[in-house]
């Protein structure tokens, strides 16, 4: 267990933005010694007597071969993201002339950062508490509206300024507990108890709201995921594509960048959707005929929607059956008729009849859209029989509403909550252990027991806390964490 | 024709760091509102009161919704790249971060910037020459010691100022002469015939000396390109292997990167080799059985050095056919035996004496290395026969004299030259044709014509002059020159 401390007195450098052909590169350097360092090779002014927060044109110098023009960034600690000393080199974006830099730095005395590294001395010199720190890591990793602004809000302070004022209260009780059980036999209460249970009930409210959070806090990062069900041939990769184009173009027109997005992930409504290849649901016509297959099964249990999706040439007794299947797993599906232009009076009748959702090929679905305030993350139960939607796959008809309703369906259509949620799964176990701590605390709190059973519930609900913020850190924790940072942060 | 003019009002945005995952991303923007556009979207200090080369830490907000904390750097026009108003926005490295910020400066009024618009701004304002300019895009090609040192050299001004010096002489005789035309009959000499012939030979000894650099120049930048030929599993792969081990790793290890390294491509000795995959050769157990095959042929011929592989187990008859084969193609070449531990004494004795070139295994060759200042780039005629080298490429023995070998072949041993090259061959043809220029001017001078046709093929000999520097240019030529460049630079 660590508490904070001066870290490491050495000097950390990597290239901080990513490899390959650009413009210009960014290598950064962080510790005691970064400007003397810089300085050393550095054609232009000094360095070293420079203000904070200015930029040098000049050169780097290996001896007297001049390895590029750059602009040298300064930030003088604790003005600086690790609050050390930092140094930002911009150069062209040269893989050899990045590598001859750092190389040289290097051999002048830095060493290369681990992965994280940067933001591992940010935290640890209490730039960041933990749970902002692994939001960097987030941040970064957001392809979307929704995992974005669950990493930004995390990063800018999130739950974790509640979760300190409420440990510090819970601390105060913990240390007049403590000192009930120096005056041993007295018989004194120095924490009044109806105080310690009031502020318990106060921390279980939030922290039940912040663990109900979690369902939709996940997806909103990492990505809903959705079954497309149906026969070979019905269109599913045509309604992949159809789904995919728009969003498609907007990335390669912008950034100038050609992403690669893989087929079965996008973005719908600012969320990122996983459309879920389960090669035995493709292969088969017959849903239930597949339902013996267990790993399809389980792939269908993952999902948070079934997009059904039905040709108006099928028997329409074998869709009524499969839609009855889908139906009996209790999760949101939608029935999706392509070809729409197929589809002949009887087909519709019959279908409309059979499975009974209402037809929906316009109107706006809004004034049904549930605010994840209300009901977090929760699937709407009332919900589950299928709408039917008809498209047209091909010719890019009902694509739109198609989208409304798959975010209706999922309850994530309005992202624009300021509400705070956990998206982290080691949060997510940490809440729950103080949870259950706080909850041993309350059944005992009135029991005729003595303190130090609720010294030591309290002790382990203030340990779960503070892992979350990083009050408390073990190495092995810290090691989990920033070894998925990419080199450079 | 274009003269240098005030260029577009509008301000450019661009990405100009790579596209992928990394710590971080730069955003740059270049033109007269930088930054109050930045400013209007910056939480934080007001940017339009600060100081040039100064950094501040805010956030970008789209309306009330962070999109990020970021780090803006100021550079105040003329002080900038291109001497224009520039800011740098230092983001997290998230590509959804990046598009959401470029998105919302166009919709306060930026434009996305086309290829190398920043540069061909700094052009157009006076910061770079041409030839400077396209240096930058070579810079941030370079992927070795030898492009980068070519590609830097160009960068900080390398014959440009020499030739614009002469070309300002040049203009004055241009304009006596034409003085001379407006007095018609008269008969009169403003420009004195001896001190022309005078620039010009002066002249015409730079030119000679840049043409002739272009060979080196190039290979420099854009590789060697070499042959290896030997019948099939002779071990050409793990020979290549062999060569290319040790490059590999110090790439991975220091920048934090995995490199795509084509395997045929590899720095020896700070040089960029290509090795050339003549599928010909490759296939065919006897090169003089391949030399009706038409591409082969063509692809040998393109090499600078053919490095033919032998094994002990061959006919010895055969290997000496093949060797005088190459030795009529007036390339240079390396015999090297590979598995030299299986030839036997017999199979030496006669190699040696018919191949006739000295057996290395050891010692240093470099006494023997020609300086390429003396005669830059040519092959030298006295070496043509091979050298027998023997290595095994699978215990990695005699690599690194065989990498000894293939630089003092190539004859670009030495690359720590502070002679300027021509590396261009836009530049290469614009110095021959004012060479051809200048030698008509050379003839006709001391010819009784009129002064006319000095005057023309003078004014030829500037233009192409000029168009180096780019104190001549055209949209074509700018055109051509910046669509090659990456976005954001």
């Amino acid at each position: 267990m660590t508490e904070k401390s001066v870290y490491n007195s050495d000097t950390i450098i990597a290239l901080a933005t990513p490899s390959g052909i650009g413009a210009i590169g960014v290598i950064r350097l962080s510790g005691p010694d970064a400007i003397n360092l810089v300085n050393e090779v550095f054609g232009g002014k000094d360095l070293s007597i420079q203000h904070s927060h200015t930029i040098h044109f000049g050169t780097i110098k290996d001896g007297k071969q001049v390895l590029d023009e750059v602009l040298v960034s300064i930030f003088i600690g604790p003005r600086s993201y690790t609050r050390e000393n930092v140094v930002e080199i911009s150069t062209h974006g040269s893989a050899f002339i990045i590598e001859s830099i750092i190389k040289l730095l290097i051999r002048k005395g830095a060493r290369p950062a681990n992965p994280g590294e940067f933001t591992l001395r940010a935290f640890l010199n209490g730039q960041l508490d933990l749970s902002q720190a692994e939001a960097v890591a987030d941040l970064i990793a957001s392809n979307s509206q929704a995992s974005h602004q669950v990493a930004m809000q995390q990063m800018r302070g999130g739950f974790s300024s509640e979760l300190k004022h409420l440990r510090d209260q819970l601390i105060h009780f913990a240390s007049m507990i403590e000192l009930e059980l120096d005056f041993g036999e007295e018989d004194v209460e120095f924490a009044n108890r109806d105080d310690l249970k009031g502020l318990i009930y106060q921390i279980q409210r939030i922290l039940h709201r912040l663990i109900q959070s979690f369902e939709q806090g996940n997806v909103m990062k990492n990505g809903v995921p959705v079954v497309i069900a149906g026969k070979p041939n019905v269109g599913k990769s045509t309604l992949l594509n159809a789904l995919l184009n728009e969003e498609r173009a907007i990335v390669s027109e912008i950034a100038g960048t050609t992403r690669d997005t893989v087929e079965d992930h996008m973005i719908i409504g600012g969320i990122n959707f996983r459309f879920i290849d389960t090669a035995g649901i493709r292969d088969t016509e017959d849903i239930i005929e597949a339902k013996g297959v267990e790993r399809t099964h389980a792939k269908i249990k993952e999902a948070k929607l079934i997009v059904y999706l039905v040709d108006p040439e099928q028997n329409v007794d074998k869709i009524v059956e499969q839609v009855r299947y889908l139906d009996s797993l209790g999760i949101p599906f939608l029935t999706v008729v392509n070809k729409k232009d197929l589809a002949n009076a009887d087909f519709l009748e019959r279908l409309e009849s059979e499975v009974g959702g209402q037809k929906s090929e316009a109107g706006s679905p809004k004034s049904d859209v549930r605010s994840p305030k209300s009901e977090a993350g929760s699937m709407n139960d009332d919900d589950q029989t299928s709408d039917l939607i008809f498209i047209s796959a091909r010719n890019k008809e009902g694509i739109d509403l198609l989208k409304q309703e798959i975010l209706r369906k999922v309850n994530l259509h309005s992202i624009n909550t300021d509400d705070v949620l956990v998206s982290n799964i080691r949060h997510l176990e940490a809440l729950q252990k103080t949870e259950e701590s706080l909850n041993r605390v309350l059944q005992n709190i009135d029991q005729p027991i003595t303190s130090d059973f609720l010294a030591s519930d309290i002790k382990q609900a203030l340990y779960y806390l503070g892992e979350i913020t990083g009050q408390v850190t073990t190495d092995d924790l810290l090691e989990t964490i920033f070894s998925k940072f990419c080199i450079g942060k």
